[in-house]
């Protein structure tokens, strides 16, 4: 079995690089894809379409354009795991869990502990929650034996 | 013309009551629902069904009796309005504005300028960023002119 | 508000009435809907169309056209109650609330405590696990309040 | 042609060898998938995620892992087997029906003649009855006649 | 208990009345539609819209001005009742019962024994086979039972 | 029978007030609804929401304010009218045509004869070519008979 | 550019492989897939479930085995073409066409000039209609052309 | 990561060309379809299937049959540009565009300046419009990079 996996939300940490670590480990058949990770080339997404005013209008017209990515690869997806971390909003992260539920994907979330509170509408649609980058490792690993 | 409007988000200020008032001054033909905004009633949704152990699975619990009516809202309505307040995180918020932008069913945000940049990817998919709850029943005062 | 609510399962018992009368003495807007409760009556639904052999073939032609009646409502249905009682074994039950989980359409099952195993699989995907006619219909009273 | 199909339900006899032979001996181009039929590893499938209460969230959390398999491999198969058997309740297997059902993916039910009554709503939308499996590798065979 | 119930097929009989006097003297609650029979208008459909070369493209003209009603209607119906009668070749009712199959709409066709071997596919999809438009009047008394 | 029509495209000439007094005349039992037909309104649609560059931005401010209403109504619609004249260029009346044409949801054009050829996709998956507004109440005359 | 073509309707006559010797010599890049042919075997394709009462049942049990195979390929297929010869009521092939129509899934009609006018609605929802099997290769050239 | 682009609108300059030269010379794995482009073969598309009076017939046939080519490319595409040129209404491309916005399927539009205001509906739900083709390829290079 192979499946194809989304790695939604935060961008400061390698957690993706963990999992995808661990999932190589294992010898998963995994592919996964994720959004553009590299933070001023996202929020410079868009720039090359035209100069615009700071501020809303340009974090518009690169959202935009990074949506092109990341909506495409949501549906592409078998799976999605979204990630919060421990800073910034990550409104994001939630958007693509909320996208995920209406299409009935399934999804994990990955965060700690203490955010379960305010993250309980979106933990509510998983398929479970992880507290660990092995945990989302082992997910796969059980989903996907033979 | 009528519509059913659905209010997401943010629980601790009188945004709903100003715009419910407004679009009554204006004589609009609106039908709004919100989900349940008591904090600790929509806390303890789900208690009536069982003890569980505090945190994750007493928040599961309810979360997943309060998607009963916020999922069935949604759906429902010709249009979503999606309050992001200063306070909390309002992942839920986000949340269901994914929801939203994967059925295709119009919404808008409404939030402070300092928050524009977190908010870029779920006002990307939004038909307007509202500063005010002014603004809000504008929206609805032109969308549904004769 | 108003809800339009199918209750689905097990028809040797007077759970429909118990939830009714609930419902009613709430002062619920709810309307209520249920398949053919008549045992008999729903074994023989569709002898008028021909003699069939016994056995399968009689089954088949009875339970086609219960499924005119049991689809539609379903589909027109806000919310359903899936109950499984003591006796038979209910794949009707089941079938249904498989058919409300693709069709995203929430569900609460109805059953006692000896059975939360074999029903693992149909309890995850409702949105909560009621144990009494009450707690369906605090579900009802919580989820419908104005 | 080549078909993708889903074996779901019982897990404690060797029908799914028993079809993979068949198939395998009639030369057919199958691809055959399951859900975890390990009955331990099944019911302990989320237990990596953390600790819970034994029970209704023990359960809940290890089908929830495992329908992220389950959900997937049905929504990719062409085609999928419903297995009853002499014990158990097997209320999955009839979820797996319904689900089947409103997506309108074609099934077969395979079961003996004694629970022919309690399954006519199962086997009311099934393309067919089976009683042996040979009778499934006879339907793939006819089905994917060049 | 109300349903909206589509006339497919046959416009040189009285069958459509038939059903309807029944329906009215067992008091059911149902609301009948069906496509314009009277059969030189309905070939006629379209020629206010220009004139056009007499064979296909006149009758192209008319039946797409036909099935804005017709696609519309079938659409709305909860239940569709496909008509099948001794003269002509009627694919258009075997067009609206392959267009409610796709649909997952109910439907039951009503035709007489001697084209049983003709309509197998047709009647393999259908939840029903009448042979009198008395049949058709006692599924709906059976399915529309309070 | 009654009809939600849809009314889209040309802003500049009385075309919806022949049909709707054709309409009128006729007895119908037609709800027609419409675009903003304004044009400085419809042009300032987003204005109130903020200041922004004139061009491209401004445009799109009030085009996607504007988008809540038409998208909502096309999809409320049972019939669109889709409305080509003699100035402009129409885009958006093409864009509707392609909209409703995805959604499967009937519509015809009503356009002069020296514009066939240019429109000839969007005549294609249109029920019908209307040349003046008496043939659109006709149009909705056959089909909306008893 | 490759295209997966469903060839639907009569099974008595060479007309599917003489579209498959044309688009063969054309070069076109096409897989061809259709029903069983065989007509005495599709006829009996369930018998092998178990005995039934001649007639209506056994031509049942046949035609929802047959339907595993036609549903899907036709699901799966770019494009379909719709038969209709000489023999027969091949209201099959009707039925797929409404099929077709309903999911919005592209198809020619093929069929000789006497019988236009009662094909006039299947024709009306197809995107053209061929008299001739080569006009059927060339609808495939010109659709495949680089 | 790669991409299936369909290139709708203009058929009068080398735009897709150079964008298909673009994309190869920055190393993408982007596969690109497009309409058929030759203007007269396209305007013939149909011919072969019989003679029709010349005008909107001619060009209904033609046009059905292009459609068979264009809206299964468009449903099969990830990503779709849009362009509209100096000449020509292009009524095609902005029905183009209405169809992938009512499929939530993502587009760009390519346009110069002058053209913004037209283009303002077609330009709301686009991901961003690029005034060059250098702009397009930079938006296919930056959504696929690794």
């Amino acid at each position: 079995m192979s499946f194809n996996v989304y790695l939604s939300g935060e961008i400061h940490t390698d957690w993706r690089e963990e999992i995808q670590r661990g999932a190589e480990a294992a010898g998963l058949d995994v592919v996964f894809t994720a959004p553009v990770t590299d933070h001023p080339a996202s929020d410079a997404a868009g720039d090359y379409l035209g100069e615009t005013t700071p501020g809303f209008w340009r974090d518009h017209q690169s959202s935009k354009i990074n949506a092109i990515r990341t909506r495409t690869l949501i549906e592409k997806a078998d799976f999605v795991v979204v990630r919060f971390g421990d800073k910034y909003k990550q409104w994001n992260a939630a958007f693509d869990a909320g996208y995920c539920s209406a299409l009935g994907k399934p999804y994990v979330t990955l965060h700690d502990e203490d955010i379960v509170h305010p993250l309980k509408e979106v933990d509510a649609d998983a398929q479970g929650w992880c507290k660990t980058t092995d945990q989302v490792v082992e997910t796969l690993r059980y989903v996907l034996q033979p």
